[in-house]
């Protein structure tokens, strides 16, 4: 069953101290394989002395078996050039969970692009810690987890939480407005595979309210800004961000309804870079092939 | 001398309490007097219950002289309406002090405006705790005043300041690039009379070196925020913001090149904004009538 | 009834030349009516000699019937100002109707504004000249009216469409990516009700397949204009733009990518700015108070 | 003299079809001269199946004269590969002539650049139609030549043109406002060497006064776009553009203003990406390495 084994891209997403010759060395490895190389993109940070790369290729031609073909990119390249990689198949969609509270529009923004088919990912389920959004959820047919959080049972709905995640083998959690704060416990198991929305322009504004701070303020820009979620609070590695000319004209809930569109934007982008293996992480920096 | 007398426009920045007719009152004033209203604008603030307006009118066929008319809008409209306004003459160029320390970039921006005309405006002298400016002060025949500053002589060369901001009958101060903390005996007799620039997002990155701070964290989008100075540092009333799309690839003197472009622009922007009568200070936020 | 009938809020347009007391007239004629004020902002183009406003009120407290209310305005304020004016009560849903073709990223971008209250509207109905959609419109129950068009049928499928939308009380036709030429039958009874979006970019590229033109062209910027549309094709008065810089690592998949949510957003920001009546059209431009 | 032969940096831009290796053959190259590259990046046109790089090294310890290094890049590399390539030695500054009209806000951004040692850059030459700007040019010592062009001698005051440009061995040309057509008797010499600036707006206004025609539209953005002259006018490749948020409440006159700004800074931008090798044009588009 050749062609249904090489169906799919694979992407890898690898970093390394600089040294000679790696970009040939990684497509040279591809070329071997009789696959075709559709994507290659490449960042030398020369300052650091690292490079980072993201390689696409099309295995449909492979002329040895997917195991044969990881085990010796192990021997061959990763090991001898010491690199951090990540090598992803998109033959099937990504497994995503989202994480709600009651705001609507960053979901919808999410459910669009997996409905549609612009993304290669599903929503395999919807945690959240209030009963608003089971009506919507039941409307494209995701399972809902209401999963309420006090004082009392937050250390035992998080071991449920974790335990959804699991069996659902998710792969990537969005956290869509989520307004609990997410301990180590789920961060640990899913390192850079959290992506969170912060309603600002990160780090302006990182306390409460910063539609109302940012009117106090007479700011003349307003923004928002997805990110990887780190045991730091707001202080994750940034993906995207996305930012608005205002006036004085707009009214503190002007601001929250443009500040909304913003968010659901930049959510929505930095969920797309991870989907289609754009992110690499490093030193608490993304550097995103776009 | 009717036709000099009575040349160049007035502007009136005015804000009250919202009541009745204010609009009708202020225009009506200005039909009264025989003159030509050029532009108006306005803006209610609902929620706190104010109106602050911007009128600007020829005078060119006023119908009494100026004292006369100042007194009656005194009367007439200022006193019973309990009204904070400003009135400005536009009939010689306004006088501005520019403070530099070393950074060309931005006296360049203020004065390409002046030398060309598009502001009604000059620069009438230049005040630097460093000399590396001199020669371009004497390229555009500004006086060039060096000042250095040093531990323990900061207050007597503020005194001096002082001394020449009064002499030239100063009525901006532009602190372009000015690596000095301004204390309150310069801040008090200018409020809202004097600018500042600042090389990033207010309020995010206020410390120093923002730029490696904005390299740091990966940050997708740089900016720089011109403001009022006040005497808590960097958190005066916000003026106009610049920002720019910026990605991994960004080196830190990429970024802080990036970023003098865009700090020139903010601040050339809020002075010509302050020249032009546009800003309206008011719960320390300003309303832009731009 | 007296809740009932007054529920909502009313929101004036209007639009007359320059003349005295305009502002006091119309706030004057609102407390008269013991209501109170929610919001006011208005423009005066001086150059034109032309006054704009919008107006909200509360008629909670209004101490007559609408339709004396509506009376007395017309007689006392319209008709002797030669006021073009509009008036809305927000007590209900506005009724839209949405023309499709295969494109579902837009349409998504108007129903979550509807399904989840953000706008006080909602979609009455779906007319398309694909039966691709047909199950979204199913999913969120709104009737889905699959109307093809070839060269003989034009003019009888417009005619049922008109018949659709005067059935349905249609109060504003979205064009959501529906590719097909709109005709005078549908425009004429629907003046400055019919929203279009188009993409946009420097320079235009008005031809076929623009985002491949544009790649041809290594533009660096890419956008999307929403208007109202008139009988000039793509001439109608613009109402929202959106703007993203791009560089030449976007293939055209990836610039289509990235057009797609810019015209979304721009087509879902006039949709709701038409939704909240703050767009006056004026000589082919809009006055739009946001 | 070894220290003063190697002073500067070289930046190499290249191109040529995707071939294996290109990467590792061209940093093996300076290597082998024990030279240290200071900056590499490079794109990969998958769709096109070519390659484009940027590498900036330091000969401070090259071990084979300038003469040499050339002679082999030439015979081992360049011509074995097919590159298509350009080799700059930033030892001296770039050589300009800037062509003008009365504009002075350009050039201003063009000389503050220079003045200040943020480009390696000398404006050697200002051509004018106009005696406008000829002050400006002596307050910083730029010869500026005085070229009235009217019907009858405008192909005789282009020869001197070209004459000027060879005698002062002008190495790129930045048309700053300059209201004249140039022909292809000066773009012949110079492709991809004269830069341009021209407003520009979504939708384009292609004719005579374009903000005009852009207020008449009622635009929510303007821009200005940089681009490389050829003879197809205002058709060459872009190379930066800029783009900013108006509404209706700006007049024709802001329009301008706004707009001056932009082309000043975008024209400002192009100059420099152009100083500092960065632009590889193919394809009549440009690949920037920013």
């Amino acid at each position: 069953m050749m062609v249904q084994k090489h169906s799919g891209h694979y992407v890898l997403l690898a970093s390394c101290p600089f040294q000679k010759r790696i970009a040939a060395k990684l497509t040279q490895f591809v070329y071997d394989l009789s696959s075709e190389i559709v994507d290659y993109d490449q960042y030398a940070d020369i300052a650091d002395n690292h490079f980072y790369c993201r390689m696409e290729w099309n295995p449909a031609a492979q002329n040895i078996s997917d195991d044969e073909a990881l085990t010796r990119f192990r021997e061959e390249i990763a090991e001898p050039m010491n690199l951090r990689w990540n090598l992803r198949r998109n033959d099937r969609p990504l497994r995503l969970a989202v994480f709600v509270t009651r705001e609507l529009a960053h979901l919808y923004a999410l459910m669009m692009k997996c409905v549609s088919g612009l993304w290669d990912a599903n929503i395999e389920l919807i945690i959240s810690n209030h009963p608003d959004l089971a009506d919507e959820a039941a409307r494209f047919n995701i399972p809902y987890h209401h999963l309420p959080i006090d004082k009392d049972n937050k250390a035992e709905q998080e071991r449920r939480q974790l335990e959804l995640l699991q069996d659902n083998e998710i792969e990537l959690i969005v956290l869509s407005r989520y307004m609990q704060v997410v301990t180590e416990k789920i961060i640990a198991p899913y390192e850079n595979r959290i992506i969170n929305i912060h309603h600002s322009m990160l780090p302006a504004f990182s306390g409460a309210k910063p539609y109302h701070q940012a009117h106090a303020r007479g700011v003349k820009l307003i923004g928002a800004t997805s990110h990887y979620l780190t045991s730091q609070l707001d202080e994750g590695p940034i993906i995207a961000q996305e930012v608005k000319v205002v006036d004085h004209r707009k009214t503190v809930p002007a601001l929250i309804s443009l500040g909304r569109d913003l968010e659901a934007n930049a959510l929505a982008r930095a969920v797309g870079l991870h989907i289609n293996s754009r992110i690499i992480v490093s030193n608490g920096r993304t550097i995103v092939f776009d």
